[in-house]
């Protein structure tokens, strides 16, 4: 039911796994995949082999539990994509393709079975872009899926590797949103306390990421693709500046695939609204845009805003600033009308 | 000559190297050391073994060249420090301890010469506490040095290693102010294009740094402690609201040591001024406090101000907190009083 009046709230970035799947350990005959160990009613482990990896809820999995909470919340759709641990880019591309199908194929029932409440994002084995390619385009064509989750980079790979461009062009060619997420963090390795590859090298990811793309030419090459970039863009909003002096000074290193410095881009690439405070929220809006942000949370993650979209209302913004970051900008990223439900 | 009207100004971040040293491969037996291809007049290649590094200038050895554009640009004194390349941690300590020797005699000898227009940050083999507390001690007690610079990491040690006590006890005992400098960039090798080392991975660095510090309870064993942070304190100010949801969403992972936030801490740390635009200026300042900020400029490479504190004099603030800016927080950090030449 639609009125001119009633604005709405799509949550951008969250969360899904199946309840359940297949053994991969036994499937693909090696270990280093994830599996829940539903230790007792509404919560699970999730396990990478023997090692705890994290616990999540039944919100995590059950679309009718998730329903519940976002009508609680105000929340009238979500944009659903897999848990990035899930992504296999280490794993031969056979198996990380028989995955990806598995996960796609679950989101994308969830979706057909709530369509008014969820759209999905694809799972790929970007480490075979072609592969990669092929099932993007079955996600999006024949399961109805709106775009794809990638990772910050794909093992030794950023986002601007040649190697990635059979993927880029299919995804600009089915018009595919995509999602950027941190994951596999730089440095983890030296971080063993205080949560700080999650609070460090996650933010750190997210400005690989869009330095990549920025610098790396790949919206030039691929004008028409859409990626926004989680977690409120991570540390590259608070180091623009350092960024973009350094593409000045150092041309010699930095200007090898654009002459355009990475400001002359922000109108063309989206961040989510997960920043934390009001303070950030404003710094970060005023540097990106007021077209450029959406609301997303990371549910049902307690990394994220736990009450989503609650800084967004909560910040001294224009009405119709806040319906852009509520659905509009949202629906500029997906490229397609959003049915107000 | 001193007025109680004239202000002054300090650069609290600039690197300096004896024109010329000893064949460290020679001396210590092994590569990996910087040597100075000295290939034109007022010219030198820092080499890492037969490895370019850097192509600097005259200023970053002579004295009197830096005096002469300090005279230009207004500023009325430098604290000196080395290039981080020098810090040698990775060596035999007993190699590391000969050179942060030889490298001190030489700032030492600077700041001795030019009293009125230096002051000196010592460097220390902190791959061996004892031994980088006695070279503190040195530096300061003996070579009136006023503190010391160490990187953001030693090896696979963060800042909060218990195994630092005895360096962090002997700077609380000389009084020695601490400039933490971001070095040897988490995920360097994973970023080949763009300068992303130093874009992505060194305010990451600086982030992992103050984390490590705040979250470590470094302040609270050491509450004497002066950290000053490089590069305006890097990614930290930007997601600092990120990490401080973290500490108070995931205890079990961010409380293990102190259980006061971040955010408790933020009178009592220092970021310099390197932020690189008046709108990343406001934020960082609004967000870390007007007495916390220091004027500092990575004198004399090109990612930092190349004109030292035409920031500061471009923002909108009020004389008194411009002059916070210029020097009387930076007499704090170091713990004297200066006078005004």
């Amino acid at each position: 039911m639609e009125t001119e009046t009633r604005t709405m709230k799509i949550d951008i970035h969250t969360h899904i796994l199946p309840e359940r799947w297949p053994n991969l350990r036994e499937r693909y005959g090696y270990g280093g995949w994830i599996h829940l160990d539903h230790h007792r009613p509404g919560f699970a482990r999730m396990m990478q082999d023997e090692r705890f990896f994290r616990e999540i809820e039944a919100n995590c999995w059950s679309p009718e539990r998730r329903i519940e909470e976002c009508d609680r919340l105000g929340i009238d759709m979500q944009v659903l994509c897999t848990v990035p641990v899930m992504f296999g880019y280490w794993a031969p591309a056979a198996d990380a393709l028989d995955l990806a199908r598995l996960l796609n194929d679950h989101i994308a029932d969830v979706c057909q079975r709530y369509p008014r409440r969820f759209l999905g994002l694809a799972s790929v084995p970007l480490q075979d872009p072609a592969l990669a390619a092929e099932e993007l385009r079955r996600a999006v064509v024949d399961l109805g899926m709106v775009g794809v989750q990638i990772g910050s980079h794909i093992n030794t790979w950023n986002l601007d590797e040649d190697a990635l461009d059979p993927f880029y062009a299919a995804a600009q060619e089915v018009d595919a949103a995509i999602l950027v997420h941190p994951w596999d963090m730089m440095g983890k390795e030296r971080m063993p306390r205080h949560w700080l590859p999650w609070l460090v090298g996650m933010p750190a990811e997210t400005s690989l990421a869009m330095c990549s793309v920025l610098m790396g030419g790949v919206l030039e090459r691929f004008p028409r693709l859409r990626f926004c970039f989680a977690h409120g863009g991570g540390s590259f909003p608070g180091t623009l500046a350092r960024i973009e002096h350094g593409f000045h000074v150092r041309p010699d290193l930095c200007q090898t695939r654009t002459k355009k410095p990475p400001s002359a881009y922000l109108d063309r690439i989206f961040i989510d609204s997960i920043v934390h405070d009001l303070k950030t929220l404003d710094f970060v809006l005023d540097r990106m845009g007021e077209d450029q942000m959406l609301l997303g949370s990371d549910y049902p993650f307690p990394l994220g805003e736990l009450e989503p979209g609650t800084m967004i209302e909560a910040a001294s913004l224009k009405e119709q600033t806040k319906d852009k970051l509520r659905w509009r900008n949202a629906s500029r990223w997906l490229g397609r009308p959003l049915q107000q439900v």
